[in-house]
């Protein structure tokens, strides 16, 4: 395994490639040469990596000559554009954006739960849903003790996820209630979803909308919770079901999960296999008030487990408390690990 | 009906006693004097009731001599200490703390679901807290009709129910946040419970414990929706189970909620029956973005209820989005709603 790559990063501007950025400078993935991409108003900026100034280029199917490893987070239309393009120039792609997730031939992993599912890729793999991720990082150690048949979950979701300027609407109007300005007169041009036709505020509010509403009358965020898990855990018998919430929390998402376990478990069990598993920290511990808690986890790779308790009526039913930043875990630090996932597997070549 | 009433306020300066004073401005009931009592602190403080300028007076056994109707929400120590004294003097207490809520001499009631148990009383009324009163008000017109099985509810609850001087720490800490000072340096002196050893920040955080833990490491506010649920349906078999979390909103809990009835029901029968119920609005059409949001349920004293959904994979599973005001709807409106309610009963006296 001497090899070194090239990486090209798609999106390299964004809240996501910023933070992609960073966690390739802390990778072990053999890097040869870092190639920053972005659209034609955001080429000519530059960014360091390790100490050495980039140039960003604007994207077109020509950049990803050369590039051995193309991670995309530029949103679903330049992933549905431009992945395949990649893949054309011999790039195995990792795509941070929700539109590959579903097609059966696309691997949809987190590293700790089904690395395995890298193996079969044909060019590209998709990184899944920030609230996925967390989730099933919390879980597959206890499923694969005691089977999971059920999962029930409310989130508090960071308006990171939105990106950038819902970060800055968030400071704008949390300044305009500071300031006493009614609410009604507060910008408000983001949340819940840029591209739906109402806006509405999200400083000292909840907003039971994350994404637009499908025909269900679940918004897309709860439906890839739901589909999205099936897929990772292989078992489409695993019941899913979510509510999905914005918070007024920068970064951090946070999740209150029920789950039916196959088998009745012990909580000091439960705690001592996720003290033992790979990406989770316990934190766990209320005589002490120790629990996950987002404005803690921020910059944070793991996921923070907490607030174990049994069901108090149903034997096999369990409640967690689950935390992890949304941008690291919950998209570029997961997309790196991908990354040194299919190093590792030797699985950087488009077959 | 030609009665009129001495109503005293105890704890007439905190964050509920203040909307205690406007809701019994806005009440039906017939009052004669309006008695507004406090700690020595505060005593000499003045409050407008109706246009007149009333002396807040120092609370002490003597103040309820006269007094038809005494609601209390001055803490429980003070609840314990002064509401055997009101009724030995005659007085209806009407208590919104938690100290006589299990006590099964007292009722537990929210006007809408159990005023029947008003008939019972004697010379103490409990409200329930302000988590269990929305939930309750949401889901009694479902339960009439296709009954309730079990309860899961995951709350996203406002400052606010701390008190005031958890709202200026709130607001202190989103300045101190938009200064750029980092968040080890934020005062944080009363959240998650004033009571506890440890204080965290509510500022852009989630903090998943409201009230102290209990024994089973549940949060004696997660043990209250589950208690005072159960007494105020009348149905110790209801299975229900709480996560009750604060978030940094200022005024308006939200609950996601999830129920299962003992006969599978319509998501349109219960639009149908949630807009034909007392206390609720209906806000649930995701064609236009329309659900409960908290910022918007501030001084309203009605439940809002909206994104109604089947489960879907459990037939009788239900979904519903829960919002009110905490401090109208979950304890001053109600407690003034009690008080009407005695009047019209014809209870207003002590056994």
């Amino acid at each position: 395994m001497s090899k070194s790559y090239t990486v090209a990063v798609v999106g390299a501007t964004g809240a996501v490639g910023t933070q992609m950025i960073q966690m390739l400078e802390l990778s072990t993935l053999p890097i040869k040469e870092v190639i920053l991409l972005a659209s034609k108003r955001s080429a000519g900026q530059t960014r360091t990596f390790r100490g050495e100034e980039l140039t960003i280029q604007e994207l077109v199917a020509e950049s990803f000559s050369g590039v051995d490893l193309a991670l995309f987070s530029a949103g679903g239309g330049i992933s549905k554009q431009f992945a395949p393009e990649a893949v054309k120039h011999g790039a195995v792609v990792v795509d941070n954006t929700s539109f590959f997730r579903m097609d059966p031939t696309v691997p949809l992993v987190v590293p700790e739960v089904n690395a395995h599912a890298l193996s079969a890729h044909q060019g590209i793999i998709a990184n899944p849903n920030c609230s996925t991720i967390q989730m099933m990082v919390a879980l597959e150690p206890i499923r694969q003790q005691v089977g999971l048949k059920r999962i029930i979950v409310s989130t508090y979701q960071a308006v990171s996820g939105a990106g950038a300027r819902a970060i800055e609407e968030l400071k704008i109007q949390a300044q305009s209630y500071l300031n006493e300005e009614p609410v009604d007169q507060w910008q408000t041009e983001i949340l819940p979803s840029g591209g739906d036709k109402k806006h509405y505020p999200i400083a000292f509010n909840a907003l039971p909308q994350i994404d637009v509403f499908t025909d269900n009358d679940y918004t897309y965020e709860e439906m890839k919770m739901v589909n999205e898990t099936k897929k990772i855990m292989e078992d489409d018998t695993i019941q899913v079901v979510a509510t999905c919430v914005r918070i007024p929390v920068v970064q951090g998402h946070s999740e209150s999960v029920y789950i039916e376990t196959d088998v009745p478990a012990d909580v000091a069990d439960i705690r001592q296999w996720l003290t033992n598993a790979p990406g989770v920290v316990l934190q766990d511990d209320p005589s002490q008030q120790l629990y996950p808690q987002a404005i803690f986890s921020a910059d944070q790779t793991e996921t923070f487990v907490g607030r174990i308790r049994k069901d108090l009526d149903v034997a096999n039913g369990l409640h967690l408390w689950v935390v992890s930043d949304n941008l690291l875990k919950g998209a570029a630090a997961n997309s790196v690990q991908i990354a040194e996932a299919l190093h590792e597997m030797d699985l950087v070549r488009v077959p």
